[in-house]
């Protein structure tokens, strides 16, 4: 392309819409006769010099102008064009910048496409997929996840289970301590985090576990993370090798299974029977690497783990090495007594990994959960931490540990417990009077949600997509096995999140959908 | 331990303090002659119910209560303790909900300490590891991460590196948006949150990315995430499997080699030369599963990626299904011209995985990053990411998205633009006023850093080392290659984060730290 043809190529197809002197302005609803104004009116022109870089650089690409033309002077490209020099060198320095264009010095600006390096035509692995969907492109472990997903479509409603009711988050409160961090605009609040977490949360959380919860720690044992997921994840990466297998309670949180199986660890589902986990000798002879536990409300069944079996366990994994992911997710919610004492807190090998999270009790789109490790690891994960995820929003951090200082997290727990006892109650009572004592509950003694017992012969799975046409979110007990041929049916009804006066209505939708699917 | 040694026991032990009677209340701080009531005053006793349950639980936990032994009755047990029954049946009661005491109907209360199951002598695997100090608990990629980690203690001041000034936040602004948001206390935006992220995040981003960085996308490609390093564990694990190798440039971000080493990616270096990744015959004859390269602004070099190799990558990976990890973290501060095109917008056969971050353009607390994929792998990426991690944070996503569509995130970019270049060029004059000609800087065309160039023979690492007890934070050059000895030495130097009036103050102090490494 000679420069009479550069130029010609341009004038032809740069749109002059835009330039300052033309009749009507873009954006501008109105047209002022003209059929050039009424185009220009229609859309927002790009600027002159836009256009000619775009021009340019699709010449370029589709070798029109070849690797190692020389292009005219932006003056004299400038003379031919009948525009400013300033805007064909506009162009021509973005060019550059972006390498279409190099500058040789003395001799001018030419089409910088280098000789590309040779491709050779024989490589070791060449299996080019043909799937055009994108599903095949997966890899093994990418349709494995994506074809099991747990997670739903939707997160709120009626009996969406596993969720507080956020509107109760007392939103004056935290806005005020957080607008306190704002103004001070503190740059430790607003870069990287420390790997750890923010010591005062760090401290905050460290006493409240040690009261609350029996956990055996200091703060410098706590390390802050965005929930479970993340704790799981810097453990199995931390302590575990692709290949490992870990122990998981069947039923179990799909959350868990999920992250683990993404990091090539091998679930191995252990039954639950009234005393938590129990093993086979089988299970016994091969001790995994992990073993991921919620003794104090199992998910989602709802019992406690008995003392023999803590004991057991604990005596187990310190004779093998076996790491213990002790998940305590929901039980400060325990609607009789205390909540439970945790399994870290028996714990003298220190074999134990105790995490939690602020999801339950605060709201879950804070996404800030913990992780307390033995004192020994403690510097490898801040580290580990900091170096994977690069964790931050300390401003955050910071507001919850203001909220916990104050006092207004204690006494947030107790109203949210006064509230979710009333509500289970109401839904006990809905239940009772459509089923009587036909359907046994179990897990109501604590947490947000119960497990409503249905015969062997019902499809609990079919019941749910129904009662969701209905507008009722309830999710199938028999999905959580992996076992699914010794899966028990059931629905999980979380109660926490449902406004007591929808409690009833609510559970009349979803009791007519289950008394079409039960038998006889 | 019969009933009468029980009440001994417990009478022996109980600290009276706190009873609601005693003389002086816990948490005065003056007391009233008698030597209990000065203990009292000390230090908060616990409630004795609360003291009751532990020392039972105590001695369950010690056998010295053994399994299947009764309990008296909590009448009885009060009376000989001369409480009330209600103190008594608190601590019966925790601990039969937690599992250490179990009620008999019509018998009584025992100690629950059911039979432990077996535990076989023979196991499959059993090495115990020996090493006390936790270190050799990691596992071998444990180990590695945090043997290898890149991540700097500290994350603020001169002249740290990919750090903006976070203090010009416009946070009144920042602050009003989000009250909105919190003053509605919309569950939605309170509860977990959807994969893809909030969807007018979405399309505020891909409006953007299209204007400003030739990003070919539409929302539903655009995925939230919390940055660059979920972006690549996410793109990995659906992507990817354990094994696999990526081309990585040589030098490179340290995160990316992290994340990549956690999942199990053997990560190959690739040499930089003028034009960016520069492949030898002997990596292109082995097609990698993923190229993560940084096109637009190499880091930590500086460079743009020549067209020649931009076209040979994008062939190379659709003729061999490879996935390039387009990582384009800061080019919105070029201080010359216009941002440059994205290697995405290049690329016709959806070979591409785009990224970047809100952390180098708002703050990089605020965790929030965007990953544009192909069209067809939309609805697997973001099942995974909900999967995998639960997002949320919503109310943050909200924010930032009101923050665009009100225009206040393109005056801010501009505003930040004027300002670092300011700085740059002050750094520019500081290094010119110490060592004229004598060293060479890169990168500072764009970006949030350069790299000062120093000869072969100087230990960078040793500099920095040096410059830190001088309170300069600087990163050595050296450290981000693979190939340590083809490594050059030079010294990272962020100026954005740093105020005008200390730029020169603060370069002297590192200057005379490099005089003295300097040779001759």
């Amino acid at each position: 392309m000679k420069l009479a043809s550069l130029s010609d190529y341009l004038l032809l197809r740069i749109e002059r819409g835009a330039q300052k002197n033309a009749p009507a302005k873009a954006g501008k609803t109105f047209a002022h006769g003209s059929a050039a104004a009424k185009t220009a009116a229609r859309a927002p022109r790009m600027p002159v010099n836009r256009q000619i870089y775009q021009l340019i650089r699709e010449a370029i690409l589709a070798q029109t102008l070849p690797a190692g033309l020389q292009l005219p002077s932006s003056r004299d490209l400038a003379a031919e064009l009948g525009m400013s020099r300033n805007t064909v060198t506009y162009a021509y320095e973005q060019l550059l910048a972006e390498g279409y264009l190099e500058s040789r010095t003395g001799a001018g600006t030419f089409v910088a496409d280098t000789e590309p390096d040779q491709i050779p035509e024989t490589v070791e692995r060449s299996e080019p997929l043909t799937d055009p969907s994108g599903k095949s492109e997966l890899s093994a472990r990418g349709a494995m996840l994506t074809r099991q997903a747990g997670v739903g479509e939707r997160q709120w409603g009626a009996f969406m289970p596993g969720v507080p009711d956020v509107t109760c988050v007392p939103h004056k409160v935290w806005s005020r301590l957080q607008n306190k961090h704002w103004r001070r605009a503190n740059s430790d609040l607003l870069t990287y985090g420390p790997g750890a977490g923010y010591a005062p949360l760090r401290e905050a959380v460290a006493e409240y576990l040690r009261v609350a919860r029996s956990v055996n720690c200091n703060a410098s044992q706590v390390l802050i993370t965005t929930g479970i997921h993340q704790s799981i994840d810097i453990v199995v990466k931390l302590l575990g090798e692709h290949g490992d297998s870990a122990w998981v309670e069947d039923p179990c949180y799909w959350g868990t299974r999920s992250v683990l199986n993404s990091l090539g660890i091998q679930s191995v589902p252990i039954t639950v029977d009234q005393e938590g986990m129990r093993m086979r000798l089988a299970n016994l002879r091969r001790p995994p690497r992990f073993i991921c536990t919620t003794p104090s409300h199992q998910y989602p069944l709802g019992m406690v783990m008995s003392l023999s079996r803590r004991r057991m366990l604990l005596e187990y994994a310190a004779a093998h090495k076996v790491w213990i992911i002790e998940d305590d997710y929901d039980s400060e919610f325990r609607y009789g007594g205390r909540p439970l004492a945790s399994l870290q807190g028996m714990d003298t090998h220190d074999r134990v990994l105790y995490m939690g999270t602020f999801s339950k009790i605060m709201f879950p789109g804070l996404r800030i959960g913990f992780l307390v490790v033995p004192e020994s690891l403690a510097t490898a994960f801040s580290t580990g931490i900091a170096e994977l995820y690069r964790n931050g929003q300390v401003f955050l951090q910071a507001t919850l540990a203001d909220f916990m200082g104050e006092g207004h997290f204690a006494s947030h727990i107790r109203k949210m417990r006064v509230l979710y006892a009333e509500r289970l109650q109401l839904l006990q009572q809905s239940i009772d009077r459509h089923f009587g004592e036909k359907m046994t509950i179990t897990g109501g003694e604590a947490g947000l949600h119960l497990v409503l017992g249905l015969p062997p012969e019902c499809d609990d799975v079919a019941i749910c997509e129904e009662a969701l046409r209905a507008g009722i979110i309830v999710r199938p007990l028999s999905r959580y096995y992996m076992h699914v041929r010794s899966a028990r049916r059931g629905l999980l009804l979380g109660y926490a999140s449902v406004p007591n006066a929808e409690i009833a209505s609510s559970f009349d939708k979803l009791a007519a959908v289950i008394k079409r699917h039960l038998p006889g």
